[in-house]
């Protein structure tokens, strides 16, 4: 079949939009119409040039949701018309990881998936009989695309995709990261560096886990409004403070119970880890670094109490805890609408990459 | 009074064996008379100049076991005759940290112990009429020596004081590392870096906790019959394989469940870091880095699911922990003669730091 896409030719580049040819699902693969798919982070990441691993050409995006239209041989867990979002982590529910109980990171897909191709070893989409590669198993930025079944979440039909595909990101990624990797208790103070998407999406997870201070820190004095309206207690924008580490082991009584790092930045990432309290304090890293950077720190910060984490896709079982978000964003026990500040046509794509980078979107959505 | 007491006068200099002064117990305070202490590489650490806040002239030592002789005003928790472990991390119960439920850093004497001087501000040792400081809260190589009475552990007198006084600091930093800290579960694999004294306490640790696999690793090849003998399965010494982390993965089928670095060294407690499964792996830095060394990684192996902890004291909290411990060599759960490899006058105590570091000795105690 053809489908619309936004096609990346190389790093650096403009999205093209064209139609591209995409071979319908084989076994265990289904064929999902994609309505609506956010800009993410990642997604310029990639396109900057900044993931050494990137594959060109390929087709990004992997915040999604949309309609199964056609399952492959073998298929059992959804059928055509369910309405899904896409899993960059998949959840096979079997492999080492899977059944380990503690983590996330199903392994079924990594070899493939990484090498922009479905688990046969062979990409679906072409342009001009050339191979276009998948992205993060998930290619949302094509109007149809084709996933395995176990990367794709059956969610309740009554969410509005230009909302759920946000899930399928930086919801649960912000949320995931406080409630399943940090598992922030009632009555905790935390920190969050970065009040960018995730950034917010942490500081709602803080509020639902209870804490009772949410201290948001951002260089841009903007992002004050944003994050009180999900729940920071209190702001610091560290470039009008002497020295932020000690300015906010006054504001929280001798450092965070948990922080989150959700710029990216290593140094930032130290911050995040030395603004907890000694003891106990524990530091989540969320942020994608740039390809080599390193964090450090003295090891008598570990020997001190402190305990140093990091996240992918908040720690949740795709499958499962997706669901389970949709649900609760339906039930209004978090918010999803006021951070989707822009809704795009696919055409305007290249426009969404803009207004992320002059930080002038929480969320750009694309909608089919 | 007068007691007998190794003082270290000045950084790598010989300790000097002299009658020196000690006033005897004020407010809260006991009198202990030290029957046997250990000779730990701490000790040799801040002799031998690379603790940027060790204070000279000192009575060094923090690892004893003795009786108390005599109470201050004031004195409820213990009583003249108790047998008992002095603790350089004390335990009073009623400060932040200790009523947390969440870390064993009691912080009742921190900013006075670390000026060597008692709660007071003074210290109780004086020679010739100057003051000599205390060491850690505890100064061990004294024959007699003045601790709050928060910062003794009450054993049970049926235990030999040359064995009960390595609880002081090794026995109870390898094991509670492992029990306390990384809370390692039955049927974990296991990896240890650094076979000397701590190395094979978290050896014995991870055996009680029913590890599967308990992996050493030194580059010192006689310490394979040492690790064996409290329970370790497999050894390698990295200078004898091409990349110690690929060899890791193999050997514990992806990674390590628990790591623990004994080494002190900054680019081991990365390896220990990285050597762990992807998903849940946990490392704990027990060793402490010189002064200003600082550990690095890249985020991406956090974010992956790896942890990084550190443990002072193994987590133990002294008057709770300690004495059940004691409890477990008297009960034949953990072994302890063996490891005391050679038992020493005060006046041989310049031999136990040359038997250290020329790696002689597991540990060397000297008896009063």
């Amino acid at each position: 079949m053809k489908t619309r896409a936004a096609v990346a030719f190389g790093e650096k580049q403009l999205l093209e939009i064209v139609e591209v040819d995409l071979e319908g699902p084989k076994e265990g693969e289904v064929l999902v119409e994609i309505m609506a798919t956010g800009i993410c982070h990642t997604d310029a990441y990639t396109l900057d040039g900044f993931d050494s691993e990137g594959i060109f050409p390929s087709i990004l995006g992997h915040e999604g949701a949309g309609i199964v239209r056609e399952v492959g041989p073998g298929v059992s867990l959804v059928k055509p018309d369910d309405h899904v979002i896409p899993l960059y982590i998949p959840e096979c529910g079997t492999c080492k990881m899977c059944t380990s109980g503690k983590t996330n990171l199903c392994e079924r897909l990594r070899a493939t998936q990484g090498k922009g191709v479905m688990p046969d070893g062979t990409s679906r989409f072409s342009y001009k009989g050339e191979t276009i590669y998948h992205y993060m198993g998930c290619s949302t930025f094509s109007n149809f695309t084709v996933l395995p079944e176990i990367a794709v979440a059956k969610i309740d039909p009554k969410a509005p995709f230009d909302k759920a595909c946000y899930v399928g990101c930086g919801v649960t990624t912000g949320i995931g990261a406080v409630l399943n990797t940090a598992k922030v208790e009632k009555g905790a103070r935390v920190v969050v560096f970065g009040l960018g998407g995730i950034g917010l999406n942490v500081i709602q997870g803080a509020k639902m886990a209870g804490a009772k201070q949410i201290v948001g820190v951002d260089i841009n004095n903007d992002k004050e409004e944003w994050g009180r309206k999900f729940g920071m207690t209190d702001f610091v924008n560290p470039g009008e403070v002497d020295d932020v580490l000690h300015h906010l082991y006054k504001l929280t009584d001798g450092g965070a119970d948990y922080s989150f790092d959700a710029t990216g930045n290593v140094d930032v990432m130290r911050q995040a880890l030395e603004c907890c309290h000694k003891g106990w304090g524990e530091s989540v890293i969320i942020g994608v670094a740039p390809a080599g950077a390193e964090i450090a720190t003295r090891p008598f910060q570990l020997v001190t109490g402190r305990v140093w984490k990091g996240t992918a896709f908040g720690g949740a079982k795709g499958r499962t805890d997706v669901p389970e978000i949709v649900k609760w964003y339906l039930d209004g026990k978090i918010q999803i609408d006021p951070m989707i500040t822009h809704i795009l046509s696919l055409d305007e794509i290249n426009k969404g990459f803009d207004l992320m980078h002059e930080g002038k979107s929480i969320r750009s959505v694309v909608v089919y």
